[in-house]
């Protein structure tokens, strides 16, 4: 693999930048980690977020079809206020009495199917699922996990182990192995439950076989860092079954997919008809306030809590809480799902209509508001295809509306607005995207940067 | 060790509690994780805080003398006005450029010795020992952790294998050792600083013995969890100095004693005279809001930086960042810092007098406003010495007056004030706590319970 594991970058030199911006990159460089990347070939800066837009220090505004966490609009004002109301009157820790905090848990799990009926709070989705696997490897016995070839599940040290999105730099644990997904490997939809199973048990096996056994399958319920994969509904089922026949657990990553981006269901799994064992949740539960969770079934988050004290000083604070108690109201009052789906259904319907006109497009996916497109045809190079995305985030970049790349090869757009956008905001996307076609021309116009 | 992890905790049916309180409880325990603990024999529910005080549903006040992570006071409005500010027009990502984020990191790594230059933003202390160990483990390509006896640096998977005080069901990482430190060993001062060194060099050569080498020696600058050892400063240089010989980074844990606590210094690790390579920042950050940091030299960070994508979603977002701006300029706008000396001074002087009263005081030790006191005398058992620190901390709990207990017997009494705390707020807690001893009168008045 020499793909750039994040293509879509600035890369210093590329592009002259006025003064103000090639200043503060230069302080930004001294005194940041050298871990930091700044999106876009020409990077952004905005100075005012409101609902579906973010405004430049020049007022000039982007429409957001990418950031997940404010997924009910950028600066919420109600969301804002729950949370600054909090902080006036009190934020108390976990190890105090709080009946905000037992409210919310008891809301939270309700939105579960019922053997799903524990939660802890942690305060990001890298906690949440690093909280996740902790919880299985005690609750299994094993140590082995499962992922798809190209997953990302958080930055911890036991995260990162587990995402070989991260690259060849970052080592996996000896005790992970990747599963290929039906689609990327162009298994056809009526195969791809068996092709899925058979990966998963194969996995098992090869566990097995060097002593190892299974504690977890951790799997995204949209497949999205492989490139936004999300049918046929079910899929996942037989190898769901195949994990917890072996005495693993299945953790379903709803860091994504979960508080109803998929328009159809709270939650990702409940689009495959399964039930996992553990449920990890992060980025838009508070709206972009850091508060993330572990929900489960009893069994296991018993035998964790009788071993192991957990005690983690901001998570379920009050604060926290009620900012995340606001934006549960606001998705089940607001009917968000209802709009997700048919914002969804509007924004493919585009796309499969713009794919007639332009050969660029080589398919189109979505559930709900989580969209991929892969781009550049199937006679393309690989490597083509990739700078042909490119091109096409970074002309929509100028041209005011907000993207990014994903996939294996990341030539798939990455498309996931807010869940508040209208029709107004799918038009414009549409239109901008289509221009963005007819600029790239169905070329690449940039060499790849590598 | 029997000793109870957390002895200082409610317990079902130890206490009749009131109907609201029994039926809340009821409810929780039917909803979170059983991981999660109640502190105190009654808990405590609060409905509102301001500055030093909680006050609970009926109106009633306790002066917090425990909590450090409102430093600078409960509810500080001028700290809640900017991150409401700041959440009311756009909480922006890394990825984009943010100038709120620059000036912060200049601002914080300017607090810092000038070898340290370099700091990437966390949500949590524990993310931040997380990713320090990644950091180390990157940068000096060894595996093995030094920690002291009884440790405490987090809940994620990594950081709890580091954290010995999580008791034996927590499974330690085969690559950490452990080392005793002088003061709990009844090692003189004059001494302790060649003790402290003999035990990480041989720490050293046990891990190199068995092909491992050392990347990291990971401390807290005021030995919290192992019963607030303090003195005398300096004692650690040895042992820092071996590691670093050795190929090792020193990571300073000042996720409690940073940001000012020591009175002295901002970061603890100053207060012994030396450079660490990585330094670990969490709680009083945002004085309630969800923020961490590692602050390190430049070439670890580098080095982890072109090997490693770490992208935090939420951490380092302008909402965390303004808050912790508002919070640093507090401290040095009001000179917290010349407080935390003054009234740690004046703290200190009313516990040695009050052990000339009460020979249940065996010991005091302080820097600035982290306190500890030893219960119990050289003659108690060790398991009636614990249920005296107990009685002493439930007895004050009562009289509405918040610390709790810490060290490896848990028989002393940790008292960590917010920084903020005045004369009056001092005397009152030396009156409830010379009132407690009175009560308990010397003798154990409880059973300790396993």
């Amino acid at each position: 693999m020499s793909t750039d594991l994040m293509p879509n970058r600035y890369r210093p030199g590329e592009f002259d930048l006025p003064a103000r911006e090639a200043k503060l990159i230069a302080r930004r460089d001294a005194v940041l980690g050298a871990s930091y990347r700044l999106q876009y070939r020409r990077p952004v800066h905005f100075v005012r977020g409101e609902g579906m837009w973010l405004y430049d220090p020049d007022g000039r505004a982007y429409l957001d079809f990418y950031n997940n966490v404010p997924s009910l609009g950028h600066c919420h004002p109600e969301v804002n206020a729950a949370m600054a109301d909090q902080a006036a009157r009190i934020s108390a820790n976990t190890r105090y009495l709080e009946p905000r905090l037992v409210d919310y848990a008891e809301r939270l799990v309700d939105t579960f199917p019922e053997e799903l009926s524990r939660v802890v709070f942690t305060c990001t989705g890298s906690e949440s699922n690093d909280l996740a696997l902790r919880i299985a490897r005690l609750a299994s016995g094993g140590e082995g996990v499962i992922v798809s070839s190209y997953a990302y599940h958080g930055t911890s040290a036991a995260a990162a182990a587990v995402s070989p999105n991260l690259g060849d730099a970052v080592k996996l644990s000896p005790f992970v192995r990747m599963v290929s997904l039906p689609g990327p490997a162009g298994i056809p939809e009526s195969q791809a439950a068996d092709f899925f199973e058979a990966q998963v048990r194969s996995a098992i096996r090869d566990l097995n076989r060097r002593g190892i056994d299974v504690a977890a399958l951790l799997i995204d319920s949209i497949f999205s860092s492989d490139g936004v994969w999300v049918d046929p509904p079910g899929f996942i089922a037989g190898g769901v079954a195949a994990v917890q026949d072996a005495g693993g657990l299945v953790i379903a990553d709803e860091v994504q997919p979960g508080f109803g981006r998929t328009g159809t269901h709270m939650w990702g799994f409940e689009r495959h008809g399964i039930v996992p064992d553990l449920v990890t949740l992060g980025k838009p539960m508070g709206n972009g306030f850091p508060i993330g969770a572990v929900v489960g079934r009893k069994a296991p988050m018993e035998r964790f809590g009788a071993i192991a004290r957990y005690s983690n000083t901001f998570a379920g604070n009050t604060v926290g809480i009620a900012t995340a108690d606001a934006v549960l109201t606001i998705i089940q009052r607001d009917r968000i799902l209802e709009n997700a789906l048919a914002m969804g259904r509007r924004l493919r319907a585009g796309l499969e209509e713009m794919a007639k006109q332009h050969p660029a497009i080589r398919a189109t996916r979505n559930a709900g508001l989580f969209i991929g497109v892969d781009i550049g045809s199937a006679e393309t190079p690989s490597s083509d295809r990739r700078a042909m995305a490119l091109d096409v985030v970074n002309a929509m970049r100028d041209d005011g509306v907000l993207i990014s790349t994903t996939g294996a090869n990341e030539d798939a757009l990455k498309v996931r607005p807010p869940l508040v956008c209208q029709a107004e905001h799918v038009d414009l996307f549409l239109a901008t995207m289509g221009r963005a076609l007819t600029t790239i021309g169905g070329e690449a116009s940039s060499q790849e940067h590598v």
